[in-house]
C-alpha cells in the first residue's frame, strides 16, 4: 500500500495495532479538544484529541509539523482529515501527524460521514422525527399541539440530533429524539390503564420534558454543556422554552402551569436535578415513564455493545451491575 | 331511637360527634389489638383497639363490664359486635362498652360485612382474580404456566386478599392482587416496545414478584408481619415459593434462575430490600414497572380519599408532596 | 370581673390556666384552620384551630352553638373575636365558644392588632423596607436598579410581610424582608474583601434571591404554600419574576443570565432545592452569605424565645443542638 | 384501706387503673422536671413530671394545693414522697396531689429505694466495680495501671452509677460500669486470638473509653447532658481525663498518644461522634468490641423487658427490628 | 546467564528493573485475562494479562509471535510458562514474549507452585480445615452437625480454597476458610459471656454464614463472580445450601428457620447485602463477630504487607485510614 | 547552550517539551518521595518524585547513576539540584538524571527559591503575619490576647507557612495564615451586624480555629499529615494547644470552655470532622464564616489558575461545578 493513499482508518483500527511497529495511516476524525502550549524553547505546540465513534486518541503537534497550521486555527468539533504514522511503542498509541486539513461543513452533508464519526441511535433519525411529529399532531387540544410545535420551531434542529445525556443513557446522536419517542410509545400504551392521568397533558409533557437538552448540549459532534447548560441546566431551559411556547400558543394558564410542572419535576428527585417534586398525576406518571425508559435504554445499549461470546457485560454505569446478555435458551 | 336497637355506626360516625354529649351506639368492628393489664387492686382489665375501614378507636374494658368476658378470649383480628355509649369529652372519643360478642367466621361470608371492616381495592376482587388467572394462562411456555399455577395452589387463598404493603401503596384488602394485575396490564402494553425483554419470563416474574407477601402478612383483617415475614421477608419467601413451584413444574434450570433473579431483585435497591440488583433485561423491566405502578397506586388512592372541594391533599407518604387533585379545566 | 366584658386573652393566657377550673374569656385570634364535619345525627359541626403569636388551640363548634354561624362562613386566615369558657380538664385546654364574629379587614389596619396575632420581626417593618429600598437605589447600574424596582412593583406588597420560611429561619411576619436586609448588610460589609465578586450583581442577587417566597406563601396571617408555591417552588418563581423584570428593565443578556443563576443556585445544594449549583463568584458568595444569615437568624430567634434563667434552650431545629444562651461572664 | 396510710404505688401501679374511678395513693418518686407557669389570674402554678423505674406521669400543682410549697423549691432530680388521688378520666392519668415532701439525701442511702426509682443494671453494682478494679490491677504496665487509677480517683464516683447512654444501650443506673466490664470480659477472651493487638493498651483503652460519660451526664437520678457534655461531648471529655491521668502517671508519650487515640476513635464513625477514625490495631479492636457489646446489650435489655407470652418484642431502637424472644425449642 | 535458562522471575522481579534496559526472563504466571483483537491489517493479535501473587502485567502478542499459538487457546485462569525480554522503557514494563506454554493441571499439584501464583492465607490450609471440622464436630445437636457436614459434602472443596472477598478482607486463597475459623475461635471465646445466645445455633451459623461464597466465586486461581454469584449473590446461595442441607439432616423447622435467618442477615445492613436485618440474639451476635473479624483481618493483612521501616501504611481500604504499624515501644 | 550550564527549568518547562526530542536540563526541585527498590539482579535502585510549584515528575535512578549517592540518603522534603536529559518519548516525560546534590537548608533562606518550589499564597507572607498579630493585639480582654500569643509562641513558626488544607482550599504555602487573616477580616466586618456574638471570643476563636494544622501537617515543603495529625487530627490538636495556652494565660474557665467549643465545632458537621456541633452564638458564627471563606478561597484560586481565554474552568473540587471566570461585560 503506497503511503500517500491509505484507506481511512478508524480509531479502533489505529489502536488495533497497538504494540506493533509504526505504520502509515489516514483518517477522518473529529477534533474533540485542542490546547495551545508553549515549549521551554518558547515555541508553541498543540495538544489535540481526535476521535470518532470507535474511540479517541491524543497526540502532540509541534510547530514545525506540516499539520500544525491547519490544526492551530481549527475549532473544537471540526472534522479533520489527517495523515501520519501510528508510532505505537509499548502498546500506547501516539500517532505522529504529517498532514491535516479541516473538512468544510458542506462536505459533511452525507450522513455516512457523520455516522462514522459519532455514535448514532440505532433507529433511523428521519423516521423517529416523523413519529415525534405524529405524536404531536395527535394531541387533542389545539393549543397543546401549537405549544409543542412552537418549541420545535425554536430548537427542533438541535433537538433532532442531540444526545439524551452525556454519559448515562441514550448518550449518542439522535439519542434525545429516540428516548423521547420511546417514552411517547410507552405512554400511548400505558395511558388507557391510568385514567386519572390527563392523556393530552402527559403526552405533551413527554414530548417536551427534555427539550432543554437541545440547548444544554452544544455542538453537533460533541456533547459539551455550553454556558447556558452550566448556568441554568436543561430543566430550567426546557421550562423556559415550554413557557414561551405555551404563551404564544395561548394555552390556558391552568394547563400551562401543569405542563411547566411536568418539566420542572421530571428528574424525579431533587438531588437528580428536579426543581420540584412531582405533585400532579401527570408529573408522577411522566417521571416514572422517564425512569423506565432511561434504564431500558441502558440495557439496550449494553446489549448492542456487548462483547460477542460473553455471558455478561462489564458493570453497566447506571445499573451498577454487569448485564446478563445471553437470552434464555430456546 | 330506643337505646337497645341503634343502627350500626362506623368509627367515622362515632368520631363525627366528638365533643358532643354522650349517646348510645352499636357497631360491627375488628378487634385490632387486645392487651390484658392488671389494675392496682389486682383486678385484670383490657385495653382494646377496635376499628373498621373508616378508622380506629381505643377503649378500656374493666372486669366488671358486661363486655369483658367476650373480649378477653377473643383473638386479635376477630370481628366483634359491640354496644355502648360514646362518652366523648373534650373532643376525645372514649366509648364505654356495655355489650360485646364475637361474630362467628361463618356469618362473615357476606362480602358486605368485610367490605365495611377493612379498606378494599376499588376493583372487584373476583374479577381481578379471573384476570390474574388469564394472564397466567396466556404464558406461552407450559412450564412457566405450571410454575405460576403451583405457587397459587400453595398460597393463592392468601394472595387474593392480602394488601400489597402495610402503609405505602395498595395497602388494603385485595391490594396485592390489584397491584399485580395492574402491573401485568402495564407489562402487556409495554412488552412489544422492549423486544430485548423475554415476554414470558417478564410476565411470569410480574405475576409472582410479590407472592411472598401472601406469607409475610398474617391475618385476613390485618396486615401484621408474622414470624416468617420478620425472619425472612417477602423477597426471600417469594423466591422460595417460586423455586419450589418451578422445580415441581420442571421448568428448565436456566429460566428458573432467571425467574428467581427477577423476584430477588424486584425491590430495585438493596436498601429497599432487594437481595441483589437487577442484572437481566427482564429484571430491570419488572423492577421499573413495579415502581411505576406503586407510585401510580399512591396517586389513585390519594385521589379516592381526597377531601372534597380541596385543590391539594395533605402530603402523600411516598410522594413527599401534597397531590394536586383538581383535574385540568374542561 | 363581670363575665360579659373580660379583657382580651392571648393563647398563652388561656393555656396558663390549664388544669385550673373553667373561666370566661374573650380573645382576638386568627382562624388558622376550619373543617366542616358531620355528626352521626346528620348535623354538621366545625373543627377549628385558632391562634395568635403565642400559640394555637383547637375547639369544636356544634351547630347549636351561638358561634356556629359566624365561623362556618369565615375564611381561613380571617381574624375573629371570640368569647367563651376555658373548659380545661386534666391540663388539656378545650375552650367552649359562646360568641364569635369576623373582624373586618378595615379594622385590622392598626399594626398593634396584627402584631399580637402573628410573630413579627423584632426590627420595625417600615424601617427595614426603607433600608431595602436604599440598598436597591445604591446599585450602580441603572438597569439593575430598575430590575429590582420592577420586581417590587410586582410583588413588593407581599414581599414586605412574608416570612422567610415556614419553620426553619426568620419564620415570622416581615421575616423575609428582615433576612434580605440582613444579608444585604452583611454583603455590604464583605464585598470589599472579595474583589472577584461583582458587587452590583451580588447585591441585586441578594435583594431578589428569595423574592419568589412572596408568591410561594399565601395569606398575610399564615405561611401556607399556595398552588404556585407547591407546583413551582420559590426558586423558580423568583427566577421567573427576576427574568421578567430584567427584560422590562432592558438589563443586558449577560447580566440577566448571571442574575438568574444567582437565584437558581442560592439554596446551595440540589437536595435543598437549588435548581443548579453555583458556578459564578457572585453565586457562590450569595449562597454562603444566605447560609450564614439563616443560621444566625436561628440563633437570634432562639435567644429571643429562650426561657428565662436557663443556660440552654431546647434543641434548636436547624442547629441540631440546644443553644447556650448565657453570655460570657463580665 | 384508710386513705391516710396507703402502701407505696409505682407509676405502673398508678397507670394500671387508668380508666377506673379515682382512688387515693402514696408514692416515692423522682422529680424529673419542674416548670413554673403563671395562670391568667396572675397566680403561679407548677407543671411537674414525676417518675420511677416503671414510668413517668405529669401533673399540675396549683398554688393553693398543699403540695405546692414543697415542690416549688425542690430541685429536679430530687426524690419526693407524694400523696393524692389518681383522677383518671378517659384512660389518661392525671393525679391530683394532696401532700408532698422532699426526701433528704441521707434517707436515700438504702439501695432499695433507689433501686425502685431508676432502672438499674441487672448485675450487682458492687461486684461490677470490684471486677472493674480487678481488670485495672491486671494491667502489666505499672504506668497504665496508674493511669486508670488516676481517672477513677477523679470521676470514679460518677462512673460507677452513670448510664452508658441516654436512650440506646445500657441506658440505666450502673449501665456504664456494666457495659465497660462486659467489654473487658469480651476483650480478655478475644485478645489471645488477635496477637497484633497490644493487650495492655487495648484493655486500658476499654476501661477508659467511655469515662467521659461520667462527666457528660449530670445528676444521679437522671441522664441529662450538662454544660460540659453539650459543649464538648464525652469523647473529648474522656480524652482529656485520660490525658491528665497519663501525664500524672508518667506514662510514656508513645503509649499516651495511642491510648488517647483509642478514646478519640472508639465511636467508630465520624457521624457517630468519633473525633478521628481508628488507625491502630488497638483502636480498631476496641471500636469493634464496643459495637458488639452495645448491640448485645440492646438484645439483653429487650429480652428482660419483653412482654410475657409474645414471640416478638416491639421494634427495638438500634436494631431497627422486633426481636424474636422465644428460645429455640428443646 | 545464558538467555535460554534464566531463573523464574516473579512480576515484582520484572517490575523491579523498570526503567533499566531490556533483559531476558522466564516466569510461571496465571493467565488472568485474554482478549482477541484484530489489527488494521486484518491479522488477529492478543491482549493478555499475566500475574502472580506479586502483581500483574499486560502485554500484546502478535500473530507472528512464537507465543501466539499457545496463548490463543489457553483458558483464563490457566498457568503458563513464558519466556521473553522485559522491554521496559520510561519505567513502564511491556514484556515481549518469545515462548509460552500452558502448564498441565497435573503438574500444578505441588503446593509450592500455587503458593507463588496467588496470595494465600498465612495459616496452613490443611490445619485450618481440620480445625473447621473440629468446630463442626463439637456442635451438640446431631442434626446441626449433619447440616454443616452436608453443606461441606456439597461445596467443601471450593470452600477450602475460596477467598473471603474479592477486594476487602481475607481476599486471598484459603481466605474464606481462615475467616470462618477465626470467627469460630472468637465465638467460642465469647459465647460464655452472652448466655442469651444459643451456642449451637450461633456456631453453626458462623460455620455456614459465608458458604455461598464457595459458589459465588468461580475459578481456583481467580476471584471472579460467576453467573450464580451475579444473579443471586452469596447470601442467597448460602441460604439455599443451608436449607437443603438442613432438610436432608432432618433439622427441626424452628432451628432451620433460625439458621437461615442468621445467614440471611449476617451482612449487617441491607445496603451491604443483607436480605433482612438481624432479629434473633444469634443473628445479632454472628453479624457483629463477622464485622469484628473482617476489620481485624484487614488490620492483619495491612501489617503483613506494610513496607518495612515505615510508621504508617498507605490508606487501608475498609478502614479509610492509614494503619499505624509500629508497635508500642518496649 | 553548553550542556554543563543550562538555565534552571521548572517542571512545567520540562513538560512543555513533551513529545519533543530529549534535551539537557538543570533544575532546583523538592524531593517529594523517595523509595528504595531492588532490581532482579539484586542491585538497589531508587524511584523518586521531584517537583516544584508547577508540577511533579517521577524518575528512576539506578545504582550506577552519578545521581544515586546523593539521592539515596536525602530526606523527603529536601531541595535538590539536579541535571540530566529530558528523555521524553510518546509525550511522557521520564528524565534521566546525571547529577544531583542536596541544597543545604542555609542556602534556602532566600524567599525566591522557596517561592519557586511550592505554590504560595498570592498575598505577602510577612504582611499577612503582621496583620494576624494586629488582630490578636486588638482583642479587648488581656487574657485572650495572651492565649493567642501563647499558641503562637508554641507553633507560630509552622503556622506561618502551613497550607490550610492538603487539597481542598488554600492548599499552598502560607495558605493557613492567609485563610485565617481573611476570616478575621470578614469577622471584623460582620461582627457589628450580629451583636449577639461576643466579638472578642469570636475573633480569638477565628485566630486559633485551625492552629492544630500547624502540627497536623509536617514538613515545610510538603503537606503530609504526620503521626499526630493522623492519630488525633487538627481539631483535637488545636483544642489541646488552645487549652494549654488559655491555662497559662489564666483565661477564666467560662471563656476557656467557650473558646475550646469554637475550635471543637468549627468544622460544621460531624462527618466533616467536627468533634461536636456548634452550640454557642460564637461557634455558629465562626463555623459559617469559615465555610464562606473556604469556598471563596476555592473561587479565588480557580480564577488565578484558570486557562487564559476560556469562559469556564474545569470542574472545581469543592464546588462540584466548573467556574465561570469571565467577568460581566463592562
Amino acid at each position: 500500500m503506497p503511503e500517500s493513499t491509505p484507506a481511512l482508518s478508524s480509531v479502533r483500527d489505529l489502536r488495533s495495532g497497538e504494540g506493533a511497529s509504526a505504520r502509515p495511516f489516514a483518517s477522518l476524525l473529529v477534533l474533540r479538544k485542542r490546547t495551545v502550549r508553549t515549549a521551554s524553547n518558547g515555541n508553541p505546540y498543540l495538544g489535540v484529541e481526535l476521535g470518532d465513534k470507535t474511540g479517541s486518541v491524543g497526540c502532540t503537534v509541534f510547530s514545525d509539523s506540516p499539520a500544525y497550521e491547519a490544526l492551530k486555527d481549527a475549532e473544537e468539533g471540526a472534522v479533520v482529515r489527517v495523515e501520519g504514522r501510528t508510532e505505537t511503542y509499548q502498546g500506547r498509541l501516539s500517532p505522529k501527524l504529517t498532514k491535516a486539513s479541516v473538512v468544510p461543513a458542506a462536505e459533511l452533508a452525507g450522513a455516512d460521514v457523520v455516522a462514522n464519526l459519532v455514535e448514532t441511535a440505532p433507529e433511523d433519525g428521519e423516521a423517529l422525527w416523523r413519529e415525534f411529529l405524529g405524536f404531536a399532531e395527535a394531541l387533542a387540544l389545539p393549543e397543546l399541539r401549537a405549544t409543542v410545535r412552537n418549541v420545535m420551531d425554536d430548537v427542533g434542529e438541535a433537538f433532532r440530533t442531540a444526545p439524551a445525556a452525556s454519559v448515562m443513557h441514550h448518550a449518542y446522536r439522535h439519542g434525545l429524539l429516540e428516548h423521547t419517542v420511546h417514552m411517547a410509545r410507552a405512554a400511548r400504551a400505558l395511558l388507557p390503564l391510568y385514567p386519572e392521568v390527563d392523556p393530552d397533558l402527559a403526552m405533551a409533557g413527554i414530548l417536551l420534558h427534555d427539550c432543554g437538552k437541545a440547548v444544554e448540549y452544544e455542538g453537533t459532534l460533541a456533547a459539551r454543556r455550553g454556558r447556558r447548560g452550566i448556568l441554568q441546566g436543561h430543566v430550567i431551559l426546557g421550562y423556559q422554552l415550554a413557557r414561551k411556547a405555551a404563551l404564544k400558543a395561548r394555552l390556558d394558564a391552568d394547563r400551562t402551569e401543569r405542563l411547566e410542572h411536568v418539566i420542572l419535576s421530571h428528574q424525579g428527585k431533587l438531588e437528580w436535578g428536579a426543581a420540584v417534586l412531582a405533585a400532579t398525576p401527570e408529573a408522577v406518571f411522566v417521571s416514572k415513564v422517564d425512569e423506565l425508559d432511561a434504564k431500558m435504554g441502558m440495557v439496550q445499549r449494553a446489549l448492542r455493545t456487548a462483547p460477542e461470546g460473553e455471558e455478561f457485560t462489564e458493570r453497566v454505569l447506571g445499573l451498577d451491575m454487569p448485564l446478563f446478555v445471553k437470552p434464555p435458551q430456546a
